[in-house]
Parts: structure tokens; C-alpha cells; sequence
């Protein structure tokens, strides 16, 4: 990166305050920032920083009052780093272009305008490809999958038989979607499969994780509803219905038939039990085991899960625990002394 | 779909009671089931839902005894169902056929009749491909690796060197068997590679999720017993030994050496320590820690674990501990004003 | 295997004991041999299997005493087992060799003297491999990502444009190396994209396991240490750094931010919360909820964390709060019994 803050002004719709000519030559949080980089002050807790950065400038926000260094002002400075991002980006993030003779594309598959596909890529019979969408190297769409248009699908992801993804969804490599639920039943000690039949329908401007699961269902379809977010290692079971603008952490597993609502946060390395109601609006903490229904507008995490200020409590109280039972044996040895 | 109650009673083997030309268009569980679909009724909890469900008509046992609705009566009405849904399914799922150009067989590979080799399928040398087995884009078979008979694998599955399939497994997509160990030892402050040289052996009927890692042995085999189903995102360490008719949900791992018998059902995101023991028929409640061995016949649940029921007295009891605390100083500060 | 003891002995460095002409057919640990193994006695816990195991001969240091056997006597038996293993292992080991025809290299691609390339690879352009590594079926290597010499990827790796791997690394099967860290911000309700445009920088040596995935940073580089081992099913968030010579075991989450020092050693399943430091040498028990920093040298685990020994007595004192509740209501009633 080389650009002067005239350039970067223009790019994220700034003033500069200072030298405009000034090069930069990096993009760092304020924390990390080195010697020639533009940092961002967005967050108060950042303040100490602002007297040690060597970061050679600032975008800020119009409260921001620390002369020593050249700015750039705008309305919302993080914000303005995530669209200098973008444009950073769009510089670095060079996809394929054109069809690769290796690609693999069945005689009934339908390709829309200016689609990209990679080597090695295979499109099954009955797929539908959205015009500008990119599959990389060894992407995979099944019988009369559809993915909308201007997708990115990343090296080996699997779009199993008929799953549909809406428009600019992005998904990570060797991620797989339409996975055969996990459903058996019992018969004469052994375990027969139940068939899945369904499929997954995914939304628009949906991400996705790498090496992500996400099951087809039984009958009907498992949904990721539009804006939503999920991450790497996630496991989404069959029957399952996330809503809208929801971000599901890293290595979280969504157990079966589980219906959760939109705009909820899901940490890390949570566990849902299967059949239960998320709320709207609900924040589920890192490593909470779901074992009931969560209502709307919730904050809850532990195992087992409690309003998250209930957890504290408790997290905080485990430490004593061990003390505690040698002060309650020694009280009831007292008790017992002053039996007559 | 589209079948009229008396090719569906034909199909389950049951007998229609109403209409036998009445046309049915879904299939659904009866809290999901719209109009026109076909439900069944199976478990005495979904009788709430017998009042309010537009379901068409229903699948039931002899004892149901419901005229609102036609009928097709069989033995059992989940069975019948699963019937139902392998019979849709063999319209629906239509597997590659025949053998891609694009795949790259090595000379010394033996293909058994019937073989499907869908796009990018790589088979290296020495291995063998049992009769109907059907491989999808980029599957990769390693060297002298031996998949049975009617064998599903789905994309990018890899099966490394030497690994051992029975017949009629379902292997999903992005999954790896045959992975090394994870062994290391440490020599001058380094971590030096305990080469794994052994291999996986998987039996009959063995379905094995998305994204899941078996991990070869360091000499011997890592064993899967036939009948046994593993969901996604489970993790297999090496030299493990999982009996026959299990069923390991989602996101679990299973530590290195660990022994677990036949007919043991294991939940999502359990973790065992290594070199345990699980006995048969044991059941191991989701996100359980195995901290010990777990004896025949066994339900166990918590971390640490437990017999199920002391961990749910336990779980109980964690929201009453800091008011305990509380309590207990009260106490003790009574006691000791009450000292003379 | 068919060896003599004076075969094995010359490539572990050891003297024979006994019928230098006693041919072994195979190789196990103490507990699992069977008649005709090579095992070897390093761990007085195995005292045990001394007297039941069937091995035909051990390895043994110079303390030991125990003429029943043929024995071949070296400085280091597990040592010298690993260096076995590793003879073992170059027999049975096949890589692919030469360039597959299918093979897809881009032609500003630049490949080391002796790559090896399996089917269906895929090198974007300006991606460099080092000499002698080998790229199995499937890898995928994005635009001017850097792969040293040595290095071993196993089928459908995929790694991200710009990402580097140093010498001698080891990539096991689907696994990904520089997905897009997991950033958003909200705007407007919506979940906005924040641009990853950093990158993955792995050190020599490194083993990374299966499904394993790996997240490029927003700026700057996510880090891998040399030396550093980490297992299947293992999440690594964006601006993580690990240091040298670390094992990160299976199914564990490390959280965006994340410095972890040289020397570490993280159980499975662990989680840790982002923006942590994990200090030198500390040991990190599995399924251990790392809430808060870890200072150097530290051996810790439960959830939350707390010194080992703590986390032990906590655990064993869950069981008896229950009853502990119980007794305290006990004694509040006699409390109250005894009030004037």
C-alpha cells in the first residue's frame, strides 16, 4: 500500500486535517499499528494508545480533539476503515475469470452471464449458476442446485442436490451444505436411516465459514435466513431454521430442528439441544449449553444456560466452593456440640 | 410429489381407511405438516397437534382411533414413514453414473462392475473400488486403500493409504479417513513426528457425517464397527476403537486409544479423555467431559461426569451456590457471636 | 513387516540381546502386542504387561533387568520406537511423483526443482512451490501464496492467495489456510463486511491436522510459529499469533486476537475468549474455557479457569452440593430453632 491521505479522503469521504501529501504506507488497528501505517480511534478504551501509536495518522470523528498527528475526519471512523478495506481489497482479491477447460459443467447446467468457474470445478445436471458468481478450484454444485448471482463459493465447497443460495453469498472452503441429516431410527438393535429428502435454502448475503456443515432436512428445507453470518467449524443440523442478520462463532453446533429467530448473536463453541425457540434479538454466550427455549431479547450463556448475569454469579462462586463444604462440615459440628 | 393413499398404502404395506384416490401432494411431521401432506402419528406427545394440523391424512398403528381424517393403518407408523422416504428419495436422488473422463485412475487400481466416477475423482494406485460403489466429484481414494461393495462417498471425501471401507457405507462430503495420529514426542525442547504408520478399518454400514477426521493409528488400526453412524465435525483420534450400532452426534471428539463397545449412543460436542473405556450400551449425555471410564449399561451426562441423574441434581443446583455462600457466612458469623 | 532383530537394531542404534536372528512381524505398544511384535518398555506404569505380553522381543534402556525376553538395548526406547516407525513409514509411504497431467498451474506460477503435483491440483498465478514438496489430488494454492521446500499437503488443502507456509510442513486432508476472518460491523441493523486483507504466515515445521481452518487477519498476518503441531477440527481466528514449538490439540477454538506464546500446550476442545495472552510454556487443560489472560508457566483448565489444582477441587466438589444445599437449609432451620 502507498496512497497519500488526499486519497484516502476521497476514498472514504474524509476531510484531511494536515499534510494531504502525507504517504501511508499500512492499515492497522491502533494497538498494532507500526511506523508509516493510518490507524482509526472508533472506541474510548483505545485512548491509552493514542500516546504511544507510531502510526503516522488518524481517521476520526468529528469529538476528536488531539492535534499531533495529520487526520482524516469523518462521520463514523470504523466504518471508514472497513470501506478502506473494501478498497484495499478490491486492489488484492483478484478472482478467477472464465470458464477453465478442466471445469466440469453438465449439458443441462445453466450458467448465467459473466459466471467464473475454476479448474477442476464440477456443476451437476439441472444446476443453475447466477450471472457473476465465482466458484474457485473443485467446487462442487449438485442436481438442480441453485446459487444466485455474484456468489463467491471458495476451493471445495459441496452444494449438495437441489440446495439453494440466494444473491452475493460467500462460502468458504471445504464447507459442505445439504449434508444427509442425521437421522436413524432403531430397528431389531440396529440403526436404519431415515432418508432426507429435504434440502437447505440460504438467503441473500449470507457468509459462511470454512469447513462448515450444514444438514439438509428431513422433509421441507433447513434455512439460513438473508444477512446472516456463520463461521468456521459450525455444525448446522437438519430441520433447522436460523433468521435473518444473525452471526453464528466458530466451532457452535445447532442441533436438529432448533428455530432461531433473527438478529441473535451466537458465540463460540455453543451447543444448542435440539427442538428449542431462540429469540429475536437473544445473545446466546461463547460455550453456553442451550438447554431450554431462549426468549426474545435475551442475554444468557453456562451450562447450564442462565441470564448471563446469573452465570457471573455463579462462575464466581465455583472458586469457593470446595472451602465452602469444609465451613458447612465444621458448622455442623458445632451444631451437633450444642445438642444437649 | 404427487401419489394417490392407495400407492402410498402400497408402498408401506398398510391399508387405506377413506378415500383411496385422495392425492397427496407433502410429507411432514405433524407440527409441520400443511395442507395436502401426508403426516404420521407415532409418539402420544404429538397428540396436541392431531386438533390443529391441516395435514391431509395420517399414518397410524392399530390403536389409533381418529375418523377425521383418512387413514393408512400399518404396524409401524415411523417405519412406514422411513419407507415412504426411501421410496422418494430413490426418485429424487439420482447418483453420477459411469465413468468421468476426468477422473484419474491409476493403472495398478481395480474397479469393481458398476463403479460410478463422478468429475476429478483421483484413485491411486493398488486401491480397490468395490461393485456399484459410487464416487462423487474429486473423491480421492490413496494407494492400496480398499472401499467395499455399494459404498456412497460424497465430494472431496479423502480416504488416505491403506484405509479399509465394508460395503454400504455413506462417507459425506469433505470428510478425511486415515489422517496421522496426532503423536509427537519431545526431543531438546522440539516436537519430533511419531510417524502413524498403521491404518483405519471401517465396516459395514458405517454412514460417516461432513467434515469429519478419523485419524489412522500409529501401528494396528483405528477401528469403526459395522452399523455405527458418526455425524459431522466428530473428530477420531488414533488408535481408537468405536464397537458396532453406534451413534456419535456432532462436534464430538474422541481422544487417542479410547475403547467404546457396541450399541453406544454418544451425544453432540462430548470430548473423552484418552485411553478410556465406554462400555456397551452405555448412553453419553451431549457436551459430557468423560473423565473416566464409563461401565455397560451406563447414562452419564456433566463435566466432570457422572451418572445422569447425580449431573442433573448438580446442574440443579449451581443457581442456588452464591446464595449459598452468602447464607454460609450468615451462618457462621451466628455461630460465632453465639461463642461465649 | 518381516525384520530381524539385527536389522532393527542397526537402525535404532542398538545392541541385541539374545537371537540376533529372531524375526519380527510386527511393531505395537506393550499393552497391545501380540507373539511375533517387536514392543518396548519405557514407562514403569506398563510393569504390568511385562509379565502377560506375547511380545517376541523389547527395546529397552540400560536400567532395565528382565532376561525373559530377547531385548535390544538403546539410550532413549521411545525414541528409538519413533525412529523404527519413521523406517517403517519411508517403505510404506508413497508420495506421488512428477506433474499430473491435470494438473492446473497457472503460468506465472513457479514451481521448485522436484514438486510433485497429484490430479486435479490447482496453482494460481504468481503462487510459488518450494523443492521437493508435494501437493496431493485436489490442493488448491491461491494467487502469490508461498509453500516452502519439503512440505507435504494432502488432498483438497485449500490455501488462500498470499498465504506462506515455511519448510517441511505438513498439511492434512480439507483442511484451509487463510480464510477470511470473521468481521462485521453493524450498520443500519445489517451485518456489514469488514474486508480481510491480511494474511496467514506459517513458520518450518509445522503439522497441521485435518478440517483444520485457519483465518487470514484484517490487516497484518494471523501466525503459526516453527515447530508448532495442531491437530484436526481446529479453529484459528483472525490476528491470532502462536508461537514456537506449541501442540494444539483437536476440536479446540482460539479466538480472534489471540497471542499465544512458544512453548504451549492446549488440550482439545479448549476455547478461548479473544484478545488474550497465553504466556510461554503454560499447559492449557482440554475443554478448558480460557476467560482470561495466562501468564507463563501456568498449568490451568475448567470453566472459567482457574490454576489446575483448583479446577480439580472444584470439580470434585460439585458432586456433594447438592446435599451440601440440603444441609445448609438443615442447619439454617436449627439456626432459627435456636433464636430466643
Amino acid at each position: 500500500m502507498d496512497m497519500t491521505l488526499r486519497e484516502i479522503a476521497a476514498i472514504v469521504g474524509g476531510t484531511v486535517e494536515g499534510d494531504v501529501g502525507l504517504r501511508i504506507t499500512g492499515l492497522n488497528g491502533l494497538k498494532e499499528a507500526q511506523a508509516g501505517d493510518l490507524s482509526f480511534f472508533a472506541d474510548p478504551r483505545y485512548q491509552p494508545y493514542l500516546e504511544t501509536t507510531p502510526a503516522a495518522a488518524l481517521v476520526v470523528d468529528a469529538a476528536f480533539a488531539d492535534g499531533r498527528r495529520p487526520l482524516i475526519r469523518v462521520g463514523n471512523p470504523y466504518f471508514a476503515f472497513a470501506q478502506l478495506l473494501k478498497h484495499l481489497e478490491s486492489l488484492l482479491l483478484v478472482h478467477p475469470k472464465g470458464i477453465h477447460p478442466s471445469a466440469a459443467v453438465a449439458p443441462t447446467a445453466v450458467l448465467g452471464e459473466g459466471v467464473a468457474l475454476d479448474a477442476h470445478v464440477c456443476i451437476a445436471d439441472g444446476a443453475q449458476i447466477g450471472a457473476r458468481t465465482v466458484l474457485y478450484a473443485g467446487v462442487y454444485i449438485g442436481r438442480d442446485a441453485v446459487i444466485g448471482p455474484d456468489c463467491v463459493l471458495y476451493p471445495h465447497v459441496s452444494i449438495r442436490e437441489r440446495v439453494r443460495l440466494g444473491a452475493r453469498c460467500i462460502i468458504h472452503a471445504n464447507s459442505t451444505l445439504g449434508t444427509d441429516g442425521f437421522g436413524f431410527m432403531a430397528v431389531g438393535g440396529k440403526r436404519v436411516k431415515i432418508p432426507q429428502i429435504g434440502s437447505v435454502i440460504v438467503g441473500d448475503d449470507v457468509e459462511i465459514g470454512s469447513n462448515t456443515s450444514i444438514d439438509r432436512s428431513t422433509t421441507g428445507n433447513t434455512t439460513i435466513g438473508s444477512g446472516t453470518k456463520i463461521d468456521n467449524l459450525v455444525q448446522i443440523g437438519h430441520n433447522v431454521s436460523v433468521g435473518e442478520n444473525c452471526t453464528i462463532s466458530g466451532s457452535t453446533g445447532i442441533s436438529g430442528s432448533t428455530l432461531i429467530g433473527n438478529n441473535v448473536t451466537i458465540g463460540g463453541q455453543v451447543g444448542t439441544a435440539g427442538h428449542l425457540k431462540i429469540g429475536d434479538h437473544s445473545m446466546i454466550g461463547a460455550r453456553t449449553g442451550v438447554n431450554k427455549s431462549v426468549p426474545e431479547n435475551s442475554v444468557v450463556s453456562g451450562y447450564p444456560m442462565h441470564d448471563h448475569q446469573v452465570t457471573r454469579r455463579i462462575m464466581a462462586s465455583l472458586e469457593y466452593l470446595p472451602d465452602a463444604l469444609r465451613r458447612l462440615r465444621k458448622l455442623e459440628k458445632r451444631a451437633q456440640d450444642l445438642e444437649p
